[in-house]
This record gives structure tokens, sequence and C-alpha cells, in this order.
């Protein structure tokens, strides 16, 4: 029993060592079939173009999704720990599974984008991650990372090029996906008797600015999250000019909302961890269009409201409400008011 | 009572989108009067080309100052959770206001420049927080953050466009003038009964450990602060190596002075969280100016050494005495140590 | 005696300002020699586009090594304050001593890579502290960091140009050279009575979160370390792609191993901290060869399994093994086991 998590890591890691010497070649191994040229000096300069955007995204992926988590009490560490791993293995798998279905069935050739498409994929599994975390063993998180990912990369494969829907921050594809999945997999594992796990709900002073540390840097990075796979120039410009006003207009109302609604008036610090964010999801999917700062600003002051309120009064679907036991009612409330709340704010992005 | 804050964080909003929607404009916005040229593309250009300086600075906004104050045992999530509201609608306060002063009623183009002189002019209000930190509400900060933010504005616009004095890392306008608001607002609100809250001021092992990450991410991306405005090329390149080799210096002179200063020669953890950042504030003034590597660490090793000794030894001004209780001892001991020390600088700083 | 920590400080300070007084010059300062050229304006130019790779390293150097060693309770503040003044120190020295050695007896012009090696230099100085921290005073890491860096600037020299090795990514002569230093040190250091003070060896709850912040932005930026002063374009596009692989294989192997040799596959927290940097120094050596991805998370996976397996089972040397009182058998363990991996892997990287 105790062994079948190490091999089950190991016997990962060797078939991801064998995919990649059989798909994965460098950029440059391109050179070796055409002569050399421009369009090829171009990639390499666009890899170190690109590059402190991805390494801004890397942040996001292993401190920010890392370290928001660590509010809980006695999940600290694990959430950190697991966090690592899962995102280790799946920048690998993302990489493999992405690659083939962009390169219709040629070599991979790994560039700057692939990387961050790699990074994204794996957020889709980290967010997951908050609606089953306590309930899974890490063998089971290394599974669900497999399988995750793989239907992460078809369904964007669906929506980006047959669909051809606009999703430059992957608020659908990413966001909204990672939270029903997460969702559905907590749902499978119900067990009743985890209903009187309350105990490990508690959260203690130092856990809640360890999530902070997490919080800020998610918050901090969004742009370059948003921005990072958009297309040069101006479109990559707007993305980060309308993710920063938005995630700015967000806090107020995050603020606002957290104080009205609850006991006399002080901050929840678990809204604050969470609905602070909220504008940098809400206007993805848009964020790269002439919206105008205005506008952003106005998804990001409603997605911040939306997000406190759903966190505080959505009931809980039935079919899940003995599944979310202990933390689970803090935490699967605010990704689903999210991606509710995304699902909205597509439209309206789309409608504009 | 308890719907003062929300309404006045919700009004605040409101107005933000509204003005937005008056005068701000994207950068691109400007082709439509103009026919495509060289000069657009560059506009762009820069604006990736400097977003890794943003971010630097983003960084010390929001993690370097928020975690800086989290050392008061009682206040630490206060100082990072207020932190991040004052530095949101400060963000979009300081576009407004330096964006209407410096385009002369037109509209404002948002390029890079403006989100960075937004985040400064945030900065000045950060540091007026270290000062008044327990003794305010949070609907005080918000009008504190709308005022300051209006007079920094129009004195720097005094500075830079009417004295036309140099002051490149803004030590003078940011610095000196944050650390001097805070102080009369701490005098303003006064109140005798708080002088007994003495209790607030012990800081504990793990809060050193939190203040330590504010203070290393605004040791480290110090030198993006002082350079991120700079003219590109030569100025921008001196302005970064200058700070660069103040902090360094700065650091050896205040564990110095720390154990020359404290009881069987001890270094005191707060003296090094604060003291060893003078380096940067000092050099701030004429960082981008040809002063050579060995004056720059000639004043960083002075400044480090007078923030400690200012720190341990300087009176506090008697119209002040009173109404620094609490922790506020320490800290705006600590400030005024730096902006004092700055005056003297600027003198220096333009002499050379 | 109290005084000697302070005016030792404060006599390198002035020592360091003397020899930069004497030596060290802006990089523009060469243009009053010769004609403005566009080799000037690239100076510039690859300053501000390698400086985003500079302030990754810059982290890693201050905020990735300080937190990394405070999982232990009572050494935290001493781990983050003391390697702030070491670092400090130490890239004022490295500037110099290798400025000198590169410049054969010429004025040294400060440049973006003169910055990258003296944090480089630092680095050395930092992991040698891992083995001594505890045993040794902060007057005594003073002398340490100039007698280190000395040595370590000749070694370089030595390595890269007398024997032409090639090491990009400084596995040898930075890691492998600066555990041994230490072990050295702390081998000279060795006080019977300290044996017995095992009680510091506890590591708490936070502890481990605050390691884990160092952990992780080490993991992170790893491939800016490898990178940053590759030659630009092809060289250093491969020296970012086969660290980020290595890192990410070797997260798996290290999972793996601490469940499958800790006592009913628990994962031990102190090699997740450690061992999953092990693919990042292991690969370093040949990290800018064309090596290829998969045989890069061959490497990454091969060094997360020594990395456990030498700090669980490798036993202390016997001139050490007294020597090593209280936590000093966890750390020097690990780095034992990064440095003798790293000899075997540096014959591996040059017989590929």
């Amino acid at each position: 029993m105790r062994f079948k998590f190490p091999l089950m890591a190991i016997g990962l890691e060797v078939a991801m060592i064998i995919l990649f010497g059989l798909f994965v070649q460098y950029e440059t191994d391109q050179n070796i079939l055409q002569p050399p040229s421009s369009s090829n000096s171009t990639d390499v300069d666009r890899f170190i173009h690109l590059y402190p955007l991805f390494q801004d995204v890397h942040v996001m992926i292993f401190v920010g999704f890392g370290f928001l988590m660590t509010f809980l009490k006695k999940y600290g560490f694990s959430s950190v720990g697991i966090n690592l791993l899962i995102a280790a293995l799946g920048l690998q798998w993302g990489t493999l599974v992405q690659g083939i279905l962009h390169s219709h069935g040629q070599k991979i050739h790994i560039g700057i984008k692939n990387m961050i498409n790699a990074d994204f994929s794996t957020a889709t599994v980290l967010i997951s991650f908050g609606a089953v975390l306590g309930k899974i063993s890490p063998l089971q998180m290394l599974i669900m990372t497999i399988i995750e990912i793989a239907v992460f990369a078809g369904n964007e494969h669906l929506v980006a090029e047959i669909f051809m829907a606009t999703d430059i921050g992957a608020s659908m594809t990413i966001h909204a996906f990672g939270a029903y999945f997460g969702l559905a997999v907590a749902g499978v594992l119900y067990r009743p008797g985890l209903r009187r796990g309350h105990v490990n709900e508690e959260s203690v002073y130092h856990s809640d600015l360890f999530a902070m540390i997490g919080t800020l840097f998610l918050w901090i990075f969004w742009p370059s999250f948003n921005s990072a796979i958009a297309e040069a120039g101006n479109k990559q410009y707007r993305a980060m000019v309308n993710t920063y006003f938005s995630l700015a207009a967000c806090v107020l109302t995050a603020y606002a909302f957290s104080s009205l609604v609850e006991h006399r008036g002080k901050l929840d610090m678990v809204h604050i961890q969470n609905a602070t964010l909220a504008g940098g999801v809400a206007v993805g999917t848009c964020a790269d269009m002439e919206i105008h700062p205005y506008v952003s600003m106005i998804i990001g002051s409603v997605a911040g409201m939306v997000s406190v309120l759903g966190f505080k009064f959505l009931t809980v679907y039935p079919s899940h409400a003995g599944s979310c036991s202990g933390f689970f009612h803090r935490n699967s409330h605010c990704w689903r008011a999210d991606s509710r709340f995304n699902s909205k704010v597509t439209y309206l992005g789309t409608a504009i």
C-alpha cells in the first residue's frame, strides 16, 4: 500500500521522459531542415522578450496558488507541498498534450508559448485542487492531474480552434473548467463520514498572513497572466491595462461588500484573499479587446461584489451539499461564485 | 455608522469609473487622429520594455510595503490588508490626478509611465500609513488617500515642472513628503487616551520574519524604483548601478551601528528592517547622475548610519511627542530619520 | 569585545569605498576615450535586456537563500538577517575581485554581467553558510566572506580561463566549491561541547512554511540563474529550457524517494525543501548545451533521487562526524549529497 505513491510518481516520470524523447525538440532544431533566416532569430528573440512574463506566471503558479490555500491551519504544508508536486507533473504533461494537439502529429518544438501554456494547464488542476484538498490522497492527485490536463487540453483545443471563441485570459477554459472539474471530483469522492471533520476548518492568525503572500503575488502578476499569450503589440498592451484596472476596482467593491455582509462591519479575511482576484478572472475573456479602461473597472467592480455575495449567500448545490465537509464549504463556495460569475461575464464580454 | 465605510468605498469606485470614462483612453487611441507612424509602435514597444520594471515596483508596493509593517503582533493582517485597499484606490486616483496635471486638460493616454507614476503616488500614502496605523479607521484612510495623493501630485508637478528640480527616485516628493504628511495627520488625530495602548507594540518572532519579506523585496527592487522613469540609456543604467551599490553599503553600516547602539552588541531587528532601506531613499534624488559608484556607496553608508542613530536618539518633536502613542514611537522615528537625512542628502546631491 | 563586529563592518565598508574609488567606473565611462559608437549603445541595451534575469537571481540570493534556512526554529531570524549582511558585503567584494581578475589590471567597468557575477560569488558564501550556521559569530562570517570570495574568484578564473572548462550554471565553481568550503570551515571550528546542542534542531510548523518561501523562489528562478550569463541566443534559450525541465523532473523523484525512505511513506519536508533544487544544480554545468529536453529530465530525475538518498544514508565523513553538531547533520548531509552528486554529473555532462 505505501509503495503505491512512490511507484506511481516514478512510473509517471519515466513515461514523461520516454514521451519527451520521442516527441519534444528544441525550437532551434527546426533550423536543421531550413536555412537560417530572420524568422528563426525572431523565435529566440521572442523567447527572451516574453521570458519575464513567463516568470511572472511561474511565480503565480508556484508561490501564488501554493500559498493561497495555506489559510487552513492543518493543510498549510500540504497545500504548498502538493501544489509543487502537481504543478511539476502538470507542466510536463501539459507540454506534451497541448503540443501534440497543436502540432498535428509533428514534433513539438519548445518555445516560450509552450512553456506559458504548460503553466496555464497546470493552473486548471490547482484550481480543482482547492475543492478536493484534504479529501484526496497524493496518489489520487497524480491521477487527477493526468486526466484533468488531458480533458482540459482537448476542451481548450475545441474552444480555441473549432469554435474560434476568444478567451485570451482563459477565464472559461481554465478558471470555470477547473472549478467545475474540482467540484465534480469532490462529489465523486464524497464519503458521509467526512462530515464530522470540521476541526480542520479553523484558520489561525499566521495562516492568514501566509495566504496573503499567495493572494498578493496572484493579484500583482495577473496582468501578466492575461497578456502572456496575447498577440504582441496593441492587444498585449490592452490585456495588461484592462486587467490592471479591473483588479484595482475589484479590491474596492470586495472590501465594501465584505464589510456590508459581515457581522458588525468587520472585514472577512477569506473574502479579501479570494474576491480581490475575481477582477482578474472576470476580465480575462475580453482583456485584449478595446473595451476601454472604465469598462474594465465596471467588470472588476461587479466581479468583486458578486464574488463576496456568492461566497456568503449562494447555497451549495444539493448534490454536493453533503460532500463539502470541513473547510470545503468555504473554498468551493468561493470558486463556484467565481465560475458562475464567469460564465455571465463571458457573455457580457462577447456581447461587447 | 457601520455602513459608512462600504458606502464610501463604493461611492469612490463609482466616481473613479465615471472619471475614467470621461478622461482616460488607451495610449493607442491616439492613432485614430494621426496616421500610423513609428512613434506609435515605439510607445507600445516601450510598454513591454519597461513592463518588468513596472512589475518590480508593483511588488514593492503591494508585497514590500504590505509586509514591512507586519512586525507588530496585532496589526499584521491590518497592515497587509489595508495596504492593499489603499494602494488599489491610490493607483486609480493617482492615474487621474497626475494624468490631468500632465496632459494639460487633454485626454489621459495610459502608458507604462502613467502606471509607474500611479504606483509612486500610492507609495506616498503607504509611507504616511506607517505613522497613523492603528490610530485611524479604514474610512479615514480612504479620505486621507484621496487628499494626500491630490496634494502629492500638485507638489510633484511644482517640483518637477516649475522648479525643474531633479529627483529621479522621488526621494523628496515621495519619501520626505509622505513621512511629514503622515506625522501631520498623526498629530491632528492625537487623542490622549491612546497613550496607554502600549500592549500592541510587542512584536513576536514570526511577525519579524514576515516583516523581513517586506524588507527584502523592497531592498531587492529599489534599483528598479529609482530607475523606472529615468531616461532610457545611460541615465537609467546609472540609476540602477548607483542604487544597487548604495543599498549594499547601507546594509554594512546599518548592522554596525545597530550593534554599536544596542545593549551588549545585539542587533535590533527593527533597525535591520528599516535602516537597510535608507540607502535607496538617500541616493534617490541623484541616482541618475554621474556621481560614480564609490560616491553612491558613501551616500548609502552615511544613510544607514544616520537612520539607525536617528531612530535611536532623535527626540520626537514636542508637538508630536504625545501623539505618537504605542508603536508609533518606533515607526515614525524611523521615517523621520529618513526624511531628515533626505533633505540633507538632497543638498549634497544637487551640490554634486 | 563587543566593538569588534561593528568596527570590522565599518572598516570593511570603508575599504570597499576606497577600492571602488580607485578601480571601479561606469560602463559608459569608456566613451570618454572612444567616439560614440553602436557598440556602446549595445552595452546599455544589453543592460536593460538582462536586467530582469539579474533581478531573478537577486531574488534567489536574498529571498531564496535567506528563507531556505529558516526551517530551524531558533535560527530563523539569524538566517535571513545574516544572509542579507553577507550578501551585501559579498557583492561589493565579488565585484572587485572578479573585476580585477577579468580586467587584467585595467579599470573595472560595471556592466550587468559584473552584477550577475557578483551575485554568483555571493551564492558561494551563502551555501557555505548552511554548514556553519549557529557555530560561527557574525564577525567570523565577515572574515569568511572575504576569504571565500577571494578563493572562489581565483578558482573560477582558473576553471573558466585556464582550463577552459564549461560550467555555465556554475555548478562546480559555486555549488560544489561552496559546499566543501563550508564543511572545511565547520571542521576547523569544531568544538566537542557543541555536540549537546541538539535542542535547536527542532523545526516547527511555521518555520517550514517560511523555508518553503525560500525553496519556491529558488526553484522558480533557477532557469534564470543557469542562463543569466550564457551567450545570448540559442545557448541562453537552451539553458532556460533544460533547467526548467530538469527541475520539473527532479520534483517527482524527490517526492517519490522521500516517501520511499521515510517511515510509513510520509514525506519529509526537509527533503522537499532541498532535494527539489538538486535538478537545477545538476544540470547547471551542461545547461547551455544541446543535450535535448529528455536528457535534462533524466539528469534532474537522478539528481532528485540521489539527493534524497544521500541525505538519508550517506555517512558523514569521519573527520567531520563530530563537528556537525546540532542541526548540521541535516544541513551538511544535504549539501554534501548535492556536491558529491555534482561531481558525478559534471563528468556525465562533459562526456555528453
